[in-house]
């Protein structure tokens, strides 16, 4: 096991086996081969894309509204037929890159089977410890969750909804997973972001995670405020990268933000490290 | 003006006009397709890759004592024939990844010809200012050097020679390059990568970089040590911000070491920089 093997397991997709979506001559999206027929049925929403490569949004959706409603009607269909499961009634923004303007938006629980890129937040809480060396905060993710229950997990980590800042996102999701006060929270810094195309059942999510570190002091206790979290425990940073480098018990995307935490505070090199260049590049694929 | 200009500029090789390079069953290289039919025109040495795509050593040579002699008795021809400038008597290790076998070692003169990766160290110096902000020093090159002459550079920087550990090297750069002591520079840490793909009038850098960071005491002073560098200058890091996204007086990828250094100090972030996302995936195209 090695840390390479983290990076794979989040880029576990075949990507010949996409083929692009196009919305507004953007592609926003990856439909697997086997599912382009079902959704060039509702023809009146998917067509092949001008470039013969791929699906496009009918030119006859003219803006973001009618998009929205269009694709709405096509996903609400295919969880009629069962082929999306776990409808949350959450909309995804949809755009070509998060900087980018919303092109449509799309139900959360259809967004993998899209291919549509989601956006999201994961910090680590560390500690500073007397000898130098840091202790890391690590999650474990309640044991009845949906996804990847009694994972490991960053310290702190939500998808990052439409119109909040990615800031304001990290500190209230500080306050609702870990009881840390808003005040505490504010001190976190954005510290890069890490990418990857994972395949999953339900499609594949090419998601962007923006990293963010927080320094908390030793006294500090976090503790689980809203079920998510089974429990936290605070485990020095060296035991923490044994576990990432030899287990798969963190949760997959979890994994390269610690990974990137692990580089970036310099506690693997390029001496000690014979995949070192491999694993940085690694952390950004597909970004 | 913005940080994307800069990793643009790095990244400024149109990949389409070059073919790759293999040996011994590995890609080694990029040779632009000009320059194809004149390393083939050595066939003993340079000979159509099996794949079909781009060139590959003769199967005669063996080895890489074999592969290192044919291949320079190439560049010395192209040196005479004043193709290849600027010889040097240095040879970089040839291998298809940092931590991989040598294949062979070339001419540094003759590695852009080829598009060889080279490594080497960046390291940022920086300072914390009693307001909790941070001042890093910076390097004016040489005015008579013969690359990037008065280009703005990180405090140390150097080529990675075969042989000797990347700490190691640092080190050294660091007394050679800015007159810092072993046991100070000894508390540099290894940080991540940048890597880019570059075109000069040479031929292709396909190069990586290992980046360090330094905190210095406010009292060190730096100085010129052997005539690569014209001055230092320890300037606030917002400054140093704005001197690399307005302008082009930093070397190529001196901005991108810097670039990554205000990544993983939050001194830009997701919510003020609408490229953020594509800034951090840009700064290691193609490691």
């Amino acid at each position: 096991m090695a840390f390479l093997d983290r990076i794979a397991a989040c880029n576990n997709a075949d990507m010949d086996a996409y083929v692009p979506l196009h919305a507004f001559g953007r592609r926003i999206g990856w439909v697997r081969r086997d599912r382009v027929d079902r959704l060039a049925a509702h023809d009146d929403v998917f067509v092949p894309a001008a470039s013969g490569e791929g699906l496009a949004l009918a030119p006859g959706l003219a803006d973001t509204a009618a998009a929205t409603a269009a694709v709405d009607r096509v996903l609400r269909a295919l969880a009629e037929a069962g082929e999306i499961t776990a409808w949350r009634g959450e909309r995804y923004r949809v755009a070509e890159r998060f900087g980018g303007p919303e092109l449509l938006a799309v139900e959360r629980a259809g967004a993998s089977y899209l291919g549509i890129r989601s956006w999201g937040v994961h910090m680590n809480g560390y500690v500073r410890r007397p000898d130098g060396g840091l202790d890391l905060w690590i999650a474990e993710r309640a044991h009845d969750k949906p996804t990847y229950p009694g994972e490991l997990d960053n310290m702190v980590a939500g998808g990052q909804p439409a119109g909040l800042g990615v800031m304001e996102n990290l500190v209230k999701e500080c306050a609702e997973e870990a009881a840390i006060p808003p005040d505490l929270a504010a001190h976190a810094r954005p510290v890069g972001t890490i990418a990857y195309r994972h395949a999953l059942p339900a499609g594949l999510k090419p998601d962007e995670m923006f990293c963010y570190d927080l320094e908390l002091p030793a006294a500090f206790e976090p503790h689980a405020a809203d079920g998510e979290v089974h429990r936290f425990m605070r485990l020095p940073a060296e035991e923490v990268l044994a576990l990432v480098r030899d287990t798969a018990r963190f949760k997959f995307n979890c994994a390269l933000c610690l990974i990137d935490f692990f580089v970036r505070h310099g506690l693997i090199g390029p001496d000690d490290e014979p995949d070192y260049a491999e694993i940085c590049a690694g952390l950004r694929r597909n970004g």
